[in-house]
C-alpha cells in the first residue's frame, strides 16, 4: 500500500511564522507529494482539553482561521484531504475502542500530561486521553507517515503500541505508524530573542502569519542582535544572531551572502541588514496575506470546502471502522 | 417536559430470573408507561471494557441475544425506543466532551473502578472511563429518569454531576437524572443458596430464563431450604427458604397461602413446595419461551427491529448534540 500522512493541526487562530516554516511548508510539499493520501485534521475535539487556551466563543473563528491560514500558504483542498475532526463522528468512536487496550498507566507516564497535569488543582480526564483520541485520528486512516513536533513524539511511540496491541487482540488491522520530525520548528527564534517562537510567550515573541507589515517592523526593529556587535564597526556573527536565523528563512541565496559577510566585515550595520531583511518577509508573506484576505471574504466557500473534506475523510474512515466494528464483534444491524 | 427514562442493557449473552424480575420486567412496566419516551439501549461499546466477560467472537451473538430476551418478555420496540449503542456514533462524541470537564481524581474514586482495578495488573483506561460514557448515554437523550440496580447509582450521581458542570460552563443543557432503584434485584438469591443470583458465580446459582424445564427442575429438586426442616415432620419458615422467596416470584396468592402455611404447619414437604413452584415456573416461562424460540428463528427481523430503533435514538440524539456542537463552539460547515 502507499504510504498515507496524517497530520493534526491545531485550531490555534492565526499562525506565526514558526508554525509556517516549521509545519505548514512541510505539510504543503507532503500534500504535493501524496496528493489524497496525505490527510490534514483541524483536530477541534482536542481543544477543550486545553484549558488554559480554550474559549468556546472563539473556537468556531480559530478552525476557520486556521484552515484559511493554510489555504493561503498553499495547502490545495482539491489535491489533498482537509477537514474538522468533529465532522467525522468516527474518531471518538475509534477512540473509545482504543482506551480498552491502553493502560491507565502508560497515559499517566506521557510527559507533556504530567507537565499540563502538574500545574491543574484538578485534571480533567480529557487531558489523560488526549494520546488515545489522537491514535485514533491517525490510525482511523491506516496512516503511517505522521508529520510532528518533538514533544508529540512519544505520543506517536504510544500509537505504535496501540495499533500493536489491536491488531494482537483482534487481528492485522493498523500499520504502525512513524513520526517524522519537524526539525525547523525547533530552531526559529522568538523575535524577543527568549528562546523558540511562540504565542504562549505572548505577542513580543512572535511575528503572525498575517501581521502588518508595520507591525512586523515595529517588531524587527528593536530586536536583539549578536551582542558582539556594541558599535557599527564591530564586526558581528549573523549565526548568533535571530536576524541571521531570519535571512535564512525569508532572504535568498545572494542577499544572504551580502548580509553574512557585511555582518563579519562590519560592512552593514544591523539597521540595514534588518531592513533587507524586510525586504525578504514582504516578498515571502504578502502574497499569502492578500490570498488570505479573498478566502476570509468568502467564509462559506471555506466551509464547503472543509465539508467536502470531511466526506472525503469519511469515505476513508468509515470501512476502516466497519473492519473495527466487525473485528471487536459488534452487532451488525 | 414530559420525563424520559434511559435504560442501558449489558450484552451478557441469555438472562437469568434475576435479570427478568430485578430489572426486565420493570423495562416492560416502564415502557408501558413512557412510550416512545423510554430508551433502551444494549451497551455493546462498554462490553469490551470487561475484560473477563468481553469475548469478540460472542459479542454479536449476546447483543442479538439480550435483544430477543427483552422483545420475549414484552418489551415493545413499536411502543419504546430500543436499540444498539454501537450503532448511534453520538454516544462516543458526547463522551468525549465529557472527558473534558470530569476529573480525573473522581473517576478514580468510583467504587466500582476501585473493585474491578484493584484486582487487575494492568486497568485498561475504559475502565476508569466507562462511567463518563454512561453519563453521556443518559444525557444524549436528556433524559432524567434512569432505572439501575444499587452498584450503579454512583455512577448516576457522577452523571448529575457532570450534567451540572456542562450547564454551568456552556449554559443550562441537561436535566440532573435520578436513579430509581430496581429493589428486586437485591433480593433474588441464587439456586445454590449462596446469596444473590449472579452468572459471575457460575451456572449453579442461576436460572436461565430460557432454560430447559427439565434443566430447571435438576438444579431446584437438590436446591436448600430452611435447614431447620431436618425432618419431614419438622415446621419450617419459608421466609427462611430460597424456594420460598421463589414462589413469591412465581406462584399466585392462592398457591402462595398454600405452601407458606403448609411450611409452617409442615403439612407438606419440600419436594411437593418444589413441584408447586415448578408449576409457576413453568406458567410463567413457557410463553417466554416460546417467543424466544420465534424470535431467535429471524434474527434478520431482529436486525431490523433494532436499526428501526438506531434511527429513532439518533432523531433525538442528533439535535441534543447539535445543540452541544454550537456551546461548545464547533465550526458548524
Amino acid at each position: 500500500m502507499k504510504s498515507r500522512v496524517f497530520s493534526g493541526i491545531q485550531p490555534t487562530g492565526e499562525p506565526h511564522i514558526g508554525n509556517y516554516f516549521g509545519a505548514m511548508q512541510n505539510y504543503v510539499k507532503l500534500g504535493e507529494q501524496y496528493g489524497k493520501n496525505s490527510i490534514y485534521c483541524v483536530v477541534d475535539l482536542h481543544a477543550p482539553t486545553n484549558p488554559g487556551a480554550y474559549d468556546p466563543a472563539l473556537l468556531a473563528q480559530r478552525t476557520l482561521d486556521m484552515a484559511v491560514a493554510n489555504m493561503a500558504v498553499g495547502l490545495d483542498p482539491e489535491k489533498v484531504i482537509f477537514f474538522v475532526q468533529s465532522q467525522v463522528p468516527e474518531h471518538t468512536q475509534l477512540g473509545w475502542l482504543f482506551t480498552v487496550i491502553t493502560p491507565v498507566g502508560e497515559l499517566e507516564r506521557m510527559t507533556q500530561y504530567k507537565d499540563k497535569a502538574g500545574a491543574l488543582e484538578s485534571v480533567p480526564a480529557g487531558l489523560l486521553m488526549y494520546p488515545v483520541l489522537q491514535a485514533a485520528d491517525i490510525l482511523l486512516y491506516k496512516a503511517d507517515t505522521v508529520p510532528v513536533g518533538e514533544d508529540q513524539v512519544q505520543h506517536i511511540e504510544l500509537t505504535r503500541e496501540i495499533a500493536r496491541k489491536f491488531n494482537q487482540a483482534f487481528g492485522e488491522t493498523f500499520p504502525e505508524p512513524k513520526a517524522v520530525l519537524e526539525k525547523n520548528a525547533l530552531r526559529i527564534p522568538g523575535v524577543d530573542g527568549q528562546g523558540k517562537m511562540s504565542k504562549s510567550k505572548g505577542e513580543s515573541s512572535v511575528l503572525g502569519l498575517f501581521e502588518a507589515m508595520d507591525s512586523i517592523w515595529a517588531k524587527l526593529r528593536p530586536a536583539p542582535t549578536d551582542p558582539a556587535r556594541v558599535r557599527r564597526t564591530d564586526p558581528g556573527d549573523p549565526e548568533k544572531c535571530l536576524i541571521g536565523d531570519y535571512h535564512k528563512l525569508f532572504s535568498d541565496d545572494q542577499t544572504l551572502q551580502v548580509v553574512y559577510d557585511g555582518c563579519r566585515t562590519a560592512g552593514i550595520g544591523c539597521v540595514d541588514c534588518k531592513k533587507m531583511l524586510m525586504e525578504g518577509v514582504r516578498r515571502e508573506l504578502t502574497p499569502i496575506q492578500e490570498r488570505g484576505e479573498r478566502l476570509r471574504a468568502d467564509p462559506d466557500l471555506i466551509r464547503d470546502v472543509l465539508a467536502q473534506g470531511a466526506r472525503e475523510a469519511q469515505a476513508i474512515a468509515a470501512p476502516v471502522m466497519e473492519e473495527v466494528r466487525q473485528k471487536v464483534g459488534f452487532l451488525k444491524v
